[in-house]
């Protein structure tokens, strides 16, 4: 069994689901850690599942160079590597070679890069990239996209399409292990129509999942989310649905009551290494010099693990103090409000309730931009 | 009760000890992790009671600084503020004010000096750092002491060891709480005489514990150990001994035989951070390429969580990449080598066989040096 995704209930167009693999199982609407060089910055395996996280996203673009896929499938592949035993995501690398990667030259074969780390020089074909993701042994695995940054012009946009598409189609045909799910991305840029050329040709060819690629790449956040509202109409009811790299909370509670299921962002661990927490009454910055004295929780409304433990003065010592603990505490408290951010939306749709979470989560978030 | 010691068993002059407070116990010989500002960097509280920790370092100079003692004090005290409920024993900065701050003015008074981190005027004295220490809250706290770097001329150490007797007779003084058990400070550099007379100074003052300072300053290793022979030979033998600052296993080992109970360095933890591992087969390197593609775990005999879970080739890609669960990783791993060593040492005391086990520890060591 690659992949098994059954949908447990709706609330309007917003989907609990329940994704199936030989590894493990995964309750939908989700959110995905980002551990971009398997690890999740700062984080221990073991505290990621103590809050509850069952899958994590890792990146073929930086584990192809370093350490190197092939050393990490002669170790016995990334969830060993790693130390995780459940699920594992891994990113196509279509991304990161136009985001960090420099010098690239792009071809309908596939596109050559210099490595941001050393220079070096590297090809990535859809082929290349399926067998560093097989080779890395990830439970969900991305094909290698064409990725535009926005804005575009309609040119590059259709190219971008057409290549996704075309690349997509050798992706499925390189795929060999059964025990790997293969998902589509949805390229197109804000053009709605390219959008859903690419979707409908994707959908043809037939993945275990589909995402939205190329957004939250430079475009408006009232653009995307019109975007996402009106992909969200055309994508399958079966496979689920990945909004790739699209991370605010508000935002995610709009795409999962437009039916999207699964999601990453850096913004919950990267926020917490600078010292920005997330919290039932907005973000903080636990720098600012009125919490040096303040021994409440980090949120009072939270039962994490740092919030059980740990007041804001301590939070703000260790981060003025440069020390790895606060990067430790503040990531794991924004991980945990993630997590339970989802739980909650997942639990008002079974409960048949989510759009009064919806409107509360929504008066909730202007209050705070009103305060 | 502030403190209880009680040799529970010896063999030669290595003891095995039972230090006991109103917050809890303490088996000696011990290694105790520095904590210097409230956390031992890069290690959670339940980690190092995962190990098996009983004690921890922090320290009264740096605390003052940062965040400020009273802080701490309005805060419920250090144990409360950074979430440990063991024991704490706090330097008193003694140490730090020669070897940190600026422009520091010497007096049989106290000590004027600029804070190292942003210039701020500051004075100690003995009272003064009583006060602080008795607002952490720490179970065992220290004097002030005038503690000279080495090599120090004839005159120096004499006003050193002079100074820290009288500073020790009014920190004694002033000590208030019943629950801080207060310990006092030999200086005297290495001039045996000086050494001595400090000692039976401070034992007529009468303290819970008696602590060697000012060693680990520039001296060279042989004179250090030849010091720490001599005193052990005169130093009482009902309260704990403790060795500031001294952290080499090798060191410590010869320390045990003459009989010290307590150390404190920042050696396990500041090579972990610098990639640097102890194992049973001699220190390594993790970023040494040749651990590439090693599958081992860091120390083959070593049973710690790190040594369960991860290979060699991880520990070195997160090293590599700069990744903060690296600096997790092998700091826990050098703490429990630490601990271990030190469980050992105490497990050969009580079994009567230390003789043996140091001897086979010395081959060990000499093998390494020859390998």
């Amino acid at each position: 069994m690659s992949l098994e995704f059954k949908i447990e209930a709706r609330s309007g167009k917003a989907r609990a689901g329940l994704l199936k693999t030989g590894r493990g199982e995964l309750e939908t609407p989700a959110f995905m850690p980002v551990g971009t060089l398997g690890t999740v910055k700062g984080m221990s395996p073991e505290e990621l599942k103590e809050i509850g996280y069952q899958m994590v996203l890792s990146n073929a673009y930086h584990l192809y160079l370093r350490p190197g896929s092939e050393l990490i499938k002669k170790l016995g592949g990334l969830h060993k590597f790693m130390n995780w035993d459940r699920l594992l995501l891994t990113d196509s690398g279509g991304f990161q070679v136009y985001s960090l990667a420099v010098l690239r030259k792009l071809s309908d074969d596939g596109v050559e890069f210099q490595s941001h780390i050393d220079g070096s020089r590297h090809f990535f074909s859809p082929e290349k990239v399926m067998e560093i993701q097989e080779a890395l042994g990830s439970d969900i695995i991305m094909p290698l996209d064409d990725c535009p940054a926005l804005p575009a012009d309609p040119e590059r946009i259709r190219e971008s399409v057409a290549r996704t598409i075309a690349w997509a189609l050798r992706s499925k045909a390189k795929k060999n292990r059964d025990d790997q799910a293969l998902f589509g991305i949805v390229q197109g840029g804000v053009d709605a129509e390219q959008r859903k050329k690419c979707l409908s040709e994707l959908y043809r060819i037939g993945f275990s999942g589909y995402a939205l690629g190329g957004l939250a790449v430079g475009e408006d956040p009232e653009v995307r989310a019109g975007m996402v509202e009106m992909m969200t109409e055309v994508l399958p009811e079966a496979q689920p649905r990945y909004l790739m790299g699209v991370g605010p909370v508000e935002e995610c509670l709009e795409a999962v009551r437009n039916g999207i299921d699964l999601f990453d962002c850096v913004l919950a661990t990267r926020n917490g290494r600078n010292g920005q927490l997330f919290t039932s009454g907005g973000k903080i910055s636990i720098k600012n010099a009125r919490f040096a004295g303040d021994e409440r929780k980090p949120d009072p409304e939270c039962g994490c693990y740092v919030c059980r433990n740990y007041s804001r003065a301590y939070l703000r010592h260790l981060h003025v103090s440069g020390e790895i603990l606060g990067v430790r505490l503040n990531t794991w408290h924004n991980l945990y409000y993630y997590y339970m951010f989802f739980k909650r939306m997942r639990g008002a749709i079974v409960s048949g309730g989510f759009e009064e979470f919806y409107r509360e989560q929504k008066n909730k978030f202007k209050a705070r931009e009103d305060g």
